[in-house]
């Protein structure tokens, strides 16, 4: 008998080779009708490989992240079908499961005029309800089966196991790793989206092939409220609002990934900073500024360069060439060299330093997406030094930090993703046991004391401590990863980061890594496109337009201005030579909260008119009325 | 007969081959016995150098830098003459004038102990009054001489010119090419201050030779003065007040040259950024970010590679090595691509981009000297786009800024130095004759408009427009260079830069580069050591401490925090188990503004006991009058 534990603490034992889907049908059948997939200890497998030691278990439905996984993956396997029935010569290398949907990536040239085919292809393969089957070959079979495309005999040669898994699902079969749904039945509905050229192994010294980008979905509503969702993103898409709204530009001579930020989209970065600045300061975290290059050798010794650097790091050297130094891909190692210039007792601890800094990795071209994905960018990164013991009360007090952030921005859904441990291979990892035990379980009683949602994978956590991502929906229904805490026991060693104890002995700290947005760029593209542009009254670039209807109500306009300027309201005047109407719209199209429209009637009364953006007139305002109004916007 | 112009705008003429001594003498007699040196048309030049043609002519005496130069360019002759006569063996190389003082490199090892009879050689010298004669020898010749000096050998074969000027006084012959005053007898008294080791032309493969530092003066008066200063600006170091206080750190595995910057340093940073963006902001400045990275290729666009990139500029490589990238050493590239990122008509201009920008200057390791010569600094930078007619309003808006700024921390002795173009050979400049007078007139109308003191260097212009240059005398009578104005007919060729015209046809804009601190590393260094870290009230990193005079006063300490805190007011609370006499004296060191004392006494009547740093015991506060005092500080 093996014993199976689930995720809500319980466990039952069960013969030895039960199938994950014996399992479900034996627990609840109702779920058993939707499961789609299973983990065991955090790995994905199929529902119907046999069990045979002690695991934690997991079940996917559609409406996990997981399910969702496993269904597009095996939807990937029928797109390829469909190519290869299409297409006979076309020559297939690889496909997998994204974020929204999957890819599979083929030697052949297509259109968007293939798209509908596709589909029609995949939805009646589907219809067959074939079963997923795995099945492994020796890699002089696998190379055999592949002999006539040089995309796969690449991959298996590559491959370090002697035994190449392939699946089968009707007459098809690919090379490939599992994780499928159990059978094609439940994919319903499908949708190819679009088509891009992409290197293969994403080098640009190889041959351009094409990527095919589809969704599916187990019914049609799902379809069509994506469908939907899709159009409206396309209509929220912060590349096009940023143009749209001038905050930021890219230039081809400064360098592709690297965002030029035009005065609107620096107030809102200023705005964003001192927004955060101002709770951080409330509690207790401390500013520090550093440099945005380091000596290589730093990040030798904080591991950095070992696991990173190869692939993601630009490195520098001076015109003498007496050193070699990075250009800063991380803030930690120079926070620790802060930490280590002065000496600290128990008494000083949590030592809490903050920094908007700016880091550079270099992601390759074609991954590259506006502020999304970036070369360059600004974390609101902190690390918080501290003893073991305190750990609970900085969780709880970051969570706190990190849920007003998100609530001062209307983010209302949220889940705090745990990733703890495999408690199977403790080796993996750095730091004591007990300490190990101390941190996990700090982290999910201060998510519990925050009444977080909570999600915990177990094996999911970095070798050097268990963390707390925090995933939040946007006003589409996607889900991003925005704050963070990371606990480190790493860099402390490696640093040879020390307190002096109650004890008088010295101690090493414990390190956490935290942030609340992520990196200014990416919350800013994530907030273009949850608010399309419309940002809080606080946080708009420009908060009130004045309209003067003509040319002689300059001087009042200006009157005006010089008012709302002393309660340092962000404000301009339109004196184009343009009609009233163009300059209403103008404003509604710049998503600026408040317009004053300023005319004959209001210089006589000494009053203004005020439009608010998307709600039209509100009417006549006197000045002090329209002040007090602005203030109840700011609390 | 030549026209010889004065720099009061006046003009005589006088019989071709006039000595500007004998110019000296006929024009002010009492100048004639001060007189130290002189220059033609921006070139320093010997009394006794005959004057061929139509000039601007200046004279310089000890009260000007010129006439110091000259002194102490003189001084370092009757250095190596000293160490010669001492060590006869000794190799001369190099010796030149410096902002205080001269040094001379020589190999040969000295110690401290040599320092009163150099000095007194030197004197006995001096007393001589001997004059400086220059004479030109051929290389051969030249050669000849220092048959047994490597290094002057070396310095005489990079000499491209056949005929190499000597310059002989009393017995003593040195290769220079002049600058001298008229004789030794004015040179009174002499310091010896320093020595260190220096490599042979910067360069660290070559062997290292002493430097010696020296200083001299013509009255008692002067050197005593000049010893008092030493005394005080070692104990205002910056460096060692940086360290004191706990602003800033360096860390040799970050790297030489690169500060990290500790919380205190940082809310001094981001104090002096908001004073600037609040002042900048009624200007009608806008703030732009852009990234610390882009193509060289940018800076070949710009024309910075050729003239400073090989020296200076950090090169950096991506991964995958597809392009060859510089960390950024200034801005203006950048937001000239802001500038290209939309069209703009005349009714835009003036654009006013302003950034804090961080940007990365290779110097040598000898070069560095804590903030004031980095690696890496942060500019308080912004470019200016707008017509020529609108040249002159925009500079006195800038001056208006910089004078604010330099007044509201204490500078009171201000010179525009004003750097204008050689009118005798326009071919080196770019930009047209017209454009040229155009902002040459609006400079000096600007300076003239806003009272200040008006230096005039004609030849000291950049190629690529003329400039104002805001020298600052500090505490110490020290002249720094603050904040620079200049303009730029070059970027804008270079970059293409347009706006739409009133004719509706394209035009080019003139391009301003102005700061008013310069850097924030050095003006930091430069406030330290002006103010011996006693920082005006609304920059001290902690403002108020609050000292409770035991343990059971914690409480209420914490009470009086909180007020504060509702204030803004960055406060602290010493906690230590300490007595208070220590708390005090700590706090005193710590240079904070203001300490509230708290014990029974105060818990009792729930008042504060104020001490203000330097002044004392103030006596009891209600808690709203010290907040009134507070309040009255910001103002």
């Amino acid at each position: 008998m093996i014993c199976i534990m689930f995720s809500n603490g319980k466990s039952k034992k069960f013969p030895l080779g039960t199938l994950p889907i014996e399992i479900v049908h034996n627990i609840n059948k109702s779920l058993a009708n939707r499961v789609l997939s299973a983990s065991i200890d955090g790995k994905q497998i199929e529902l119907d490989t046999p069990i045979t030691q002690d695991v934690h278990i997991e079940f996917y439905t559609w409406e996990d992240p997981m399910g969702k996984k496993a269904f597009w993956h095996s939807s990937a396997h029928l797109l390829a079908q469909a190519i290869l029935k299409m297409y006979p010569k076309s020559l297939l290398t690889i496909g997998s499961p994204i974020e929204n949907g999957f890819y599979y990536d083929v030697d052949m040239s297509l259109s968007e005029k293939d798209f509908i085919h596709i589909e029609t292809i995949m939805i009646e393969n589907a219809r067959k309800c074939s079963s997923f089957h795995l099945y492994k070959v020796s890699k002089v079979e696998a190379l055999n089966f592949y002999n006539k495309n040089s995309y796969k005999t690449e991959l298996i040669q590559n491959l370090e196991s002697s035994n190449i898994t392939f699946c089968r699902h009707d007459d098809f079969v690919d090379q490939c790793q599992g994780g499928h749904i159990p059978g094609t039945g439940c994919i319903k509905y499908v949708k190819i989206l679009s088509l891009s050229g992409v290197y293969w192994s994403g080098d640009k010294n190889n041959k351009q092939i094409t990527r095919i980008y589809g969704i599916s979905f187990p019914n049609q509503k799902e379809l069509s409220d994506y469908l939907l969702r899709f159009e409206e993103s396309k209509n929220r898409d912060h590349r096009k609002l940023g143009k749209e709204l001038g905050l930021f530009t890219f230039s081809e001579r400064v360098g592709s990934g690297l965002p030029l930020w035009q005065p609107k989209g620096a107030i809102l970065r200023k705005c964003l900073k001192d927004f955060l600045l101002r709770k951080q300061k409330k509690y207790g975290y401390e500013m520090v500024v550093t440099p945005h290059i380091g000596y290589k050798s730093l990040y030798e010794i904080s591991g950095h360069w070992d696991k990173y650097g190869k692939d993601s790091f630009w490195s520098i050297s001076s015109p003498n060439k007496d050193a070699e130094f990075l250009l800063k891909p991380m803030n930690c190692p120079h926070h620790c060299e802060i930490y280590l210039s002065q000496q600290w007792s128990y008494r000083d601890l949590p030592k809490r330093f903050s920094e908007f800094g700016t880091v550079y990795r270099y992601e390759q071209k074609g991954e590259l997406h506006g502020l999304m994905r970036v070369r360059g960018f600004t974390q609101d990164d902190a690390h918080i030094f501290c003893t073991t013991d305190q750990l609970l009360e900085e969780f709880k007090k970051v969570i706190e930090l990190v849920l007003y952030s998100l609530q001062s921005f209307g983010f209302k859904d949220y889940t705090a993703q745990i990733s703890l441990r495999d408690q199977k291979t403790p080796n993996k990892y750095i730091g004591t046991d007990d300490n190990w035990k101390k941190s996990e379980h700090a982290i999910i009683q201060a998510a519990t004391d925050k009444n977080l949602k909570i999600n915990i994978s177990y094996g999911e956590a970095a070798f050097y401590g268990p963390k707390l991502d925090f995933i939040v929906k946007d006003a589409l229904g996607r889900s991003w990863q925005l704050g963070t805490i990371q606990v480190d026991y790493n860099l402390p060693d490696r640093f040879n980061l020390q307190y002096r104890g109650v004890d008088n002995q010295w101690d090493r700290p414990v390190m956490i890594h935290r942030a609340s947005f992520g990196s200014l760029e990416r919350f800013i593209a994530i907030l273009l496109e949850h608010t399309s542009g419309n940002f809080p009254f606080w946080l708009a670039p420009i908060q009130v337009m004045i309209l003067p209807i003509s040319y002689k109500h300059i001087l009042y306009a200006k009157k005006v201005l010089n008012l709302l300027y002393e309660f340092d309201i962000r404000v301009n005047i339109d004196i184009r030579d343009e009609k009233i109407s163009k300059k209403i719209i103008d404003s509604e199209m710049s998503k600026i909260p408040f317009m004053i429209l300023v005319g004959d009637k209001e210089v006589t009364c000494g009053n203004i008119s005020v439009r608010a953006h998307k709600e039209g007139n509100l009417g006549a305002y006197s000045k002090e009325e329209f002040i007090d109004l602005i203030k109840s916007k700011l609390v």
